[in-house]
């Protein structure tokens, strides 16, 4: 053997995948297991490891596997904690790392033991925090967004004016303002905080401005500490441009401390095929609540986009079903939504849910600022 | 309307995107097509739009659509350059962000202006520079990498020792490799990199350690800096876990100044379906290049991964067509590579190109050194 004889010193907890594959066969789907054991670990061929604890350990261990329809099969593979590290990125790589590279292979589940739960602690605030920052006992939240991308700082400020006066929970910025020429980052972010804060202090209503901080490492840290002393109430990140570690590493900073919400920009393709990449549940549910969003956007069923109905729900079982110590999170459907479609997503939704109406509300009628109120009466009533 | 009528001052530079699309006939191709124009900028209905330079200038403009077999349709739309800002997050963003959650929906080309590629300006090294850092004028480069994940520091570092001794140009870590208990980053790569020194000092022979400094935005750059520091002479990033912009921002960092390896873990998804996501060319060449990543890693034909001679054929010329100021940059065929496939790979790839093989390395022979004797005998007698 070219390896020293190992002995490592393990938990012996270990993280478990549920993994669905596509294959001719009982015996070729075992064979497909087993390589995903060894290319999510190892990365060599097994013939090269001893039986010591690299060998028998270290390599992912196929639990179960059940044939399905379809020539589908449902592989269980469970990896020794240790293999994580203390990171997402590297939980990432051990569960789809290289196998997102393999055809018709689809990440279903994922579990975690008690030390990654506590490693991965999950969200600041959650449902209930965010309810108690916004003095919000019952209703659902709701949520707008800034927009056209080409409108400037004072433009974008004027609008948020508005729908802080209409009783909008959360003022998010569109995931695509980031710091261009036609309203750079700091000027916006500046004017639309004060714009949210002299409402606040005019009126009594409690809005929370959510900028956009998606940036490279260094950037998205400066935007949002800046956010954070103009005085935003909150923070987006698209972790499909920065990874996941970027949001958690500010929801565990306590001298930080805002709510932060995970936009779904740049995942699709990890979703769309039902044979390959991985559930709606994890991208779009238990990913961004492991790595600290309060709250996670995502394309609902009838509108513009593709997501089905199942989808919209396996996301909401995954930000709320129990998990160790971490609290639910909000589930934020949106994409495409109108107050019309108010009745459907209430029934669908119940209470626990951030209700996020954007271009829907801008073309609801001529007065903004009356679509707002009407928008906050339906929730209302309906809830 | 309720935007304000809105005046822009804009350079006319636009970037150019080619999508592919699936779609019943060509009405409702070019239906899909409209609703990507709107959807990657404005993110509103064209109905809410006045037609000023926000409606006609900001949202994408489809220059051309073009039937293609089965159902699908080309569809070339330009975006003013003003709309991605200074961040690759947010071109991104706009090439294919909301629009990565619509079914059948391919992008396979990129074209940028020369603001954006005076921007995005690309690898420090590139493929010159790498040979002029190595010494090595004509023959095609070797890499190798450390594992399995697992094994001590010590046990790696005496590994990195062979690898050099056995004249590897670039040893880097498995990408597995992380924070472990097993083998701790700090301890790792001081390890390694003090092995590859003393080699050189004593024998002469050059070779880089390439650290994985692949994590969240803090301790990537942590990172970066404790393997600079610790004599690392090159690191790899996975931007499918971190984002581009990590390599972006370490790349143009004059202090910082070490090559960078990409890695293609995570990001096989986006390709591996030819009707969604994106071209390979796109993800494992044009983008780490722009980037600025000196070698894109990805998974060659005829190994365990299920790329084509097509696909690589398509990175391979994205990696190094004329592109503004950027040079070319190195592909990086690994994956299941052997010695066995050393000729058919020379073949095809020529002198330019960074042979990975690993796993296939360690499995050579039982004196790990005579293999990588071989390897580069191999590599020197075919190029």
């Amino acid at each position: 053997m070219i390896f020293p004889h190992t002995h490592l010193s393990l938990s012996g907890e270990r993280l478990t995948v549920t993994y669905s594959l596509g294959a001719a066969d009982l015996a070729t789907a075992r064979q497909r297991a087993e390589g995903i054991c060894l290319e999510q670990t190892v990365e060599l061929p097994a013939g090269l490891l001893a039986q010591d604890d690299l060998g028998t350990q270290v390599v992912g261990r196929l639990e179960a596997l059940t044939p399905r329809p379809n020539r589908r099969f449902e592989a269980v593979i469970s990896y020794a904690s240790e293999t994580v590290g203390d990171e997402l990125t590297q939980l990432l790589n051990v569960v789809f790392g290289n196998t997102s590279m393999q055809p018709a292979i689809r990440v279903e589940q994922l579990s975690l033991p008690p030390s990654l739960l506590a490693l991965f602690k999950g969200a600041r605030f959650g449902q209930a925090g965010l309810r108690r920052l916004l003095g919000v006992e019952r209703r659902p939240l709701l949520c707008t967004a800034l927009k056209p991308l080409g409108l400037s700082a004072p433009d974008l400020a004027a609008l948020a004016r508005q729908f802080a006066l209409g009783g909008i929970d959360l003022i998010k910025d569109d995931h695509g303002l980031a710091n261009q020429s036609f309203a750079p980052f700091k000027d916006r972010v500046q004017r639309c905080a004060a714009a949210v804060a002299e409402t606040h202090q005019q009126t009594g209503q409690l809005s929370l401005y959510a900028p956009n901080i998606t940036a490279g490492p260094s950037r998205l840290l400066d935007n949002a500490w800046f956010a954070k002393e103009a005085g935003a109430g909150a923070v987006m990140i698209t972790p499909g441009l920065t990874g996941l570690e970027a949001i958690r590493q500010l929801a565990m900073d306590d001298r930080f401390g805002l709510p932060i919400l995970s936009h779904p920009a740049f995942r699709g393709t990890l979703v769309i095929d039902p044979e390959q990449g991985m559930s709606h549940g994890l991208v779009y549910g238990l990913l961004p609540r492991l790595a600290g969003a309060d709250a996670s956007i995502y394309v609902n069923f009838g509108g513009r986009f593709a997501f089905s109905q199942a989808d919209c729900r396996a996301i909401v079982e995954a930000t709320t079903a129990p998990l160790g110590p971490l609290p639910p999170i909000f589930p934020m459907p949106g994409g495409g939504m109108t107050l019309a479609h108010l009745p459907e997503m209430l029934t669908f939704y119940g209470r626990e849910v951030i209700l996020l109406i954007a271009g829907g509300l801008y073309g609801h009628g001529p007065n903004l600022l009356d679509n707002c109120r009407q928008f906050r009466a339906q929730a209302e009533a309906l809830s």
